[in-house]
């Protein structure tokens, strides 16, 4: 690396992000395509790289300004997309996973982002990062296209663990509330606990349990709670913050995806049936695509990792060039704002006040 | 009732639906239309319909020839689209919904169907129909459109339900294929078994339990079993049957309705957006009918509850008269293969050879 190179991390002020350039199914070009599409969007947006130099520096050298905002840190060592998170655990130190996760924890970098694989990098997360006091399983929170003026909801927890007990998902609703007030500026996020029905005593005991909890959490903490929501209300303007245990909240996220992957595949066929509707389709052409744009899941690119000492993005796989930007744009969006303290705050003030709850006069 | 309605059921040769006219949101007019749209589809279908005389009599006399295939049994009783199942089950004796379940039980009637209240329609059919023998937990299969050339994926438990054990889950494995053969004439259907990963480590450990039964049952019962699926799985050609535990079940099958209603309003409104697009819907019109067609809720209707001593068909209760008339049709279908008496067989065989397996030699 030249003078040219020089790092400006830590001199030139800034927002930095740590990014995990060797993760991903499409390799460092488009992680380095979409730091350059997101450098263009924020003027005080910095870079901390992990990977390797090697490949990684004339990406970087290419793309005008960009070298200038970024500090490379080489290692030769990566986790695969296929690696269980148990072995990441044992033997993932030194990779550009591990390096971008520890530069949140040194206070380097305000917010890591990677596109590697889900379990491994929740997995080194915990592992470096550690939970916030009061917090037993941390989430995956994601925004799901909606109705709503702000565009997405959020969906909590899409896959971060199988299970939830019902004080997990009184977490959920703390953390999921303060990520639509911090990530979409809403200042009393409406908030539904997903269930299969939205009578009161439809669903399983621990939900019922949960409902309870999260109601006598909703007014302290500034959200409102509508009570239970179903799998039809997620992509509505019923709600914003959608509460539900990680094997549920990924069933419905795949589901949706499938559904919404087979309408679009349908359509596609429906246009190419005859003459006419070809020229339909050329007619729409610009609407459609703006529907696509709308609905396109590379602009919702980015689950955040909520519940640890530091705040982590985990860009989809697959994601090209416009999807890491969208990740990348998200952690920027997130860091500027302090989110991460703001979460930790709240997440301690609820810890507080149930302590100070004398357990005979609490209603459960 | 004069004697131009004679019921011919029971003389006439043909096969006898059960149908309860009284549930449901649009009230008897559109279940007697659909019963007029079935009788013209299929020759040898007969009624047995229950409730209101004063009502049905005149509504059915204005269907050419329908009062000729119908046995009205009158009640002045019905079951509210609101009515707790519990309820249902102590005060609903003499309600049409009961009596279309009791004509089933009595023999008169091969299939019920109802467009009552799910949770009330599923109790009173355990109640009256008792679980076959080796079932623990009934299951509610449907249709659900898919890639495959017969158009629809089976899904179950969709809700009758919101606990599986392992044990369960292989009786809905059974009962899924026997659906799959007999309604849709597949003579192997392929299984899978819903998860948040197609890992054979990923997921919740009765799913683990249940893949070991599911795996050692697929041979000896005629269905290939694909292992574990995922939510984007389910409308795709990977696979023909789904299954699952009601509660997961329930909220992927709400979860996809939303999101494609949420993709149809978007459509919707990408085509009134411009003129130019306009246009372009103009011209699609027909193709984009046909997509219509393709999806459309109401041609899919028709949630099958398997595992009692009878089949009973759920219609949708904001069926219409073309909603109604498809539950029908699958009820027809049904009953005219045989279906009670060959997922009773099927069952019942699976029951034995688990009892003929010595543990000791049993793989799990």
């Amino acid at each position: 690396m030249d003078a040219g190179h020089t790092p400006s991390t830590g001199r030139v002020p800034g927002i930095v992000i740590s990014v995990d350039a060797m993760g991903g199914d499409l390799g460092p070009g488009v992680v380095v395509e979409g730091m350059a599409q997101s450098a263009a969007r924020y003027a005080d947006i910095r870079f901390i790289v992990h990977g390797d130099e090697g490949v990684l520096s004339p990406l970087i050298a290419k793309r005008r300004g960009l070298a200038a905002i970024c500090d490379i840190r080489h290692t030769d060592l990566s986790v695969s997309m296929d690696e269980k998170p148990s072995h990441v655990m044992r033997h993932g130190k030194g990779t550009s996973m591990w390096q971008a996760i520890d530069a949140v924890k040194n206070d380097e970098a305000t917010v890591a982002v990677s596109c590697g694989n889900t379990g491994a990098l929740m997995a080194v997360s915990m592992l470096r990062l550690r939970k916030l006091p009061g917090v037993n399983r941390p989430a995956i929170a994601i925004y799901w296209p909606s109705k709503n003026p702000q565009g997405f909801n959020v969906v909590l927890d899409v896959g971060a663990d199988i299970r939830a007990e019902p004080a997990d998902l009184l977490q959920f609703a703390l953390m999921g509330a303060s990520y639509a007030r911090n990530g979409q500026d809403l200042s009393r996020p409406r908030l539904g606990l997903l269930n299969v029905g939205t009578e009161e005593h439809k669903g399983r005991t621990e939900l019922h349990e949960a409902y309870e909890l999260i109601q006598a959490a909703a007014e302290p903490n500034g959200f409102e709670f509508v009570g239970f929501v179903e799998g039809s209300d997620i992509p509505t303007d019923n709600v914003d913050v959608i509460v539900t245990d990680g094997f549920t909240g990924n069933i419905a996220l795949k589901t949706a995806e499938g559904t919404a992957s087979f309408v679009r595949g349908m359509l596609n066929e429906a246009f190419r049936y005859t003459w006419f509707s070809r020229i339909g389709a050329l007619f729409a052409f610009t609407s459609l695509r703006r529907l696509g744009v709308r609905i396109d899941p590379r602009r919702v690119n980015g689950g955040v990792f909520l519940g640890l000492n530091g705040t982590v993005v985990k860009s989809h796989g697959a994601a090209d060039a416009t999807g890491v930007s969208a990740a990348i744009g998200l952690a920027f969006h997130l860091a500027e704002g302090g989110f991460t303290k703001k979460l930790a705050a709240r997440v301690a003030s609820a810890r507080q006040e149930r302590e100070d709850t004398p357990t005979s006069t609490s209603e459960g």
